[in-house]
């Protein structure tokens, strides 16, 4: 099965990104699927177009740190680098009614979310039909997506089905979604884990910095005091135990509620658990991170790069052979 | 000065596109501008995407009737062969508020046009951001158009101001429209030409099929008989005199008007004129068109291509440099 996502470079990827989505890209190449995986630089234009100061830098960065998480057998690429998807994007505009896309409901949602911004672009709305060239010119099967963008797989799927119903060929497949569970991960605030509030604990750290951040991290509100009881499932903090191994764990998992639910333990002692499964896992990410050479990165991408190309020359052929178009 | 201006592959050129695009192309050139003209075939397939079976036949007849014509010293190209107008195009997209290209007069007003056809899709909507692509990708300072595009390069002008601004890099030139007063031709049955009644006068033809089509052509409404008086200013077959070059010789335009005038002549002698200077000017072209090979042709639009994506290709690296963007 081909498998395709993609990742905004809009700023520093933070422990919730790690969780929600590079644990189940990961796992889906260790299954033996073909992954492709990208960095949509022009999708961070969308919203961020206004500063483009750190775009160069937070490619890279992301680049690094896909590397670095372990997607070493996946195709890791740069969206920027196969115009191809500039060219199919402009082909399925043709043939995607704008109702389609005015209706999408992130559309209206990220608007007022964004309201700081100027979003009325063109670019914020044809973000779908970009998206489905994205997808659609690997001819993926499989797009591993958070829940807000399951409407955008189905558009890609209508598109697909729309292009080879109109150029009379069955070009492009109809990729399905692949929803995965995922311990949501509050930022250190006890609120949505975000830039713009302070409150995110950044992928790529230390663990001296990582202790600083999850240390003094906001707990189940009814501990006041030490001697108060406290319900780990009220608590941030339990959420991530779970989401670093914790819950796996019967009998750290049973001190941690007894603890918890019996002031037998004080919050410090339950997030000092936490900080050892947290180093465990991240460190190994981190000694990668910070041993790869810049040479390194940009040989695995310009690899990625090429190799995304191929396919990507390749689906174009077909899809102006359909649409009797010159060149 | 850089002059640039295309044409979409949508059907056979008549004499309406000679007389009020390709001479105006045809006096640039002449001048000595550095003259950029193009097939747009990305732009056919806005209203033409549900049937292309003759959009590549088009695309090359077209070429060959450019070549014929006489812009031997323009760069001619085709669209789709400069990949590069759909990038910048998506760029563009990011900082073109959506409101611009809602508020534009042909959107609406094709839209009804064309009524019968579905339009509204997102590339229809997005034609003018490709437009000030193709315009701007070239940094021309001069684009030719019609009445009906005058907004369509203030547009341009909106968008190469707005990147320029968001971008704080002094990119791209405002490109001028140029209008010409070209007299407007009508169909053979005095309405508008037009494919869909079957009434125009196609460029490339036959003496013997030109008078088919001539003789038989509506004239002043007044002039029901031989013997009754018309006025050359109600007839549309004066309109063809004063394009193929009657008005122009004095002798000549007496004849007409005091022949019309006074009924001293009937309509069919006046088309036989007509006739005569259309012949003179067309039949070099008719005799171009028919001795240039295929092999010269693509060999005339492959150079022009070449020419157009090397440029196109420099204004890209200035653009992305400034957009920050890694490829």
């Amino acid at each position: 099965m081909r498998i395709l996502s993609g990742i905004r470079p809009t700023g520093k990827v933070h422990v919730g990104h790690y969780v929600g989505v590079f644990e189940n890209w990961i796992k889906l190449q260790n299954e033996g699927h073909d992954t492709f995986y990208f960095i949509a630089d022009w999708h961070a234009l969308t919203t961020h177009y206004e500063d483009t100061s750190e775009l160069k830098h937070y490619t890279k960065d992301l680049a690094r740190t896909l590397i670095a998480v372990g997607l070493d057998k996946s195709t890791l690429f740069v969206q920027s680098a196969v115009k191809e998807h500039a060219e199919l994007m402009l082909i399925f505009s043709m043939v995607t009614p704008l109702s389609w896309l005015e209706r999408v409901p992130t559309y209206k949602e990220m608007k007022q979310q964004l309201a700081n911004k100027d979003l009325s672009n063109a670019g914020f709305l044809m973000y779908p039909v970009l998206q489905a060239a994205d997808i659609l010119i690997y001819k993926a099967d499989g797009v591993p997506v958070g829940e807000d963008q399951v409407y955008h797989i189905e558009l890609t799927r209508e598109i697909a089905r729309r292009f080879n119903y109109i150029f009379k060929k069955e070009i492009f497949p109809e990729p399905k979604e692949l929803l995965s569970k995922v311990p949501k991960l509050l930022g250190t605030d006890g609120r949505k884990m975000s830039k713009s509030y302070g409150n995110t604990i950044p992928l790529i750290t230390t663990e001296n910095e990582l202790s600083k951040m999850v240390l003094p991290m906001v707990t189940d509100p009814a501990r006041k005091r030490r001697t108060d009881p406290g319900n780990p499932e009220n608590c941030p903090v339990w959420d991530y135990h779970k989401a670093f191994g914790t819950a796996d764990n019967e009998e750290e998992k049973q001190w941690v509620f007894e603890g918890c639910t019996q002031a037998k333990i004080g919050c410090v002692d339950c997030k000092k658990l936490l900080l050892k499964h947290m180093t465990e896992k991240l460190s190994p990410i981190w000694e990668r991170y910070n041993s790869i050479t810049e040479g390194q990165v940009q040989e695995i991408i310009e690899n990625g790069n090429e190799k995304a190309r191929e396919i990507a020359k390749q689906t174009m052929e077909e899809v102006r052979d359909a649409v009797k178009i010159m060149y």
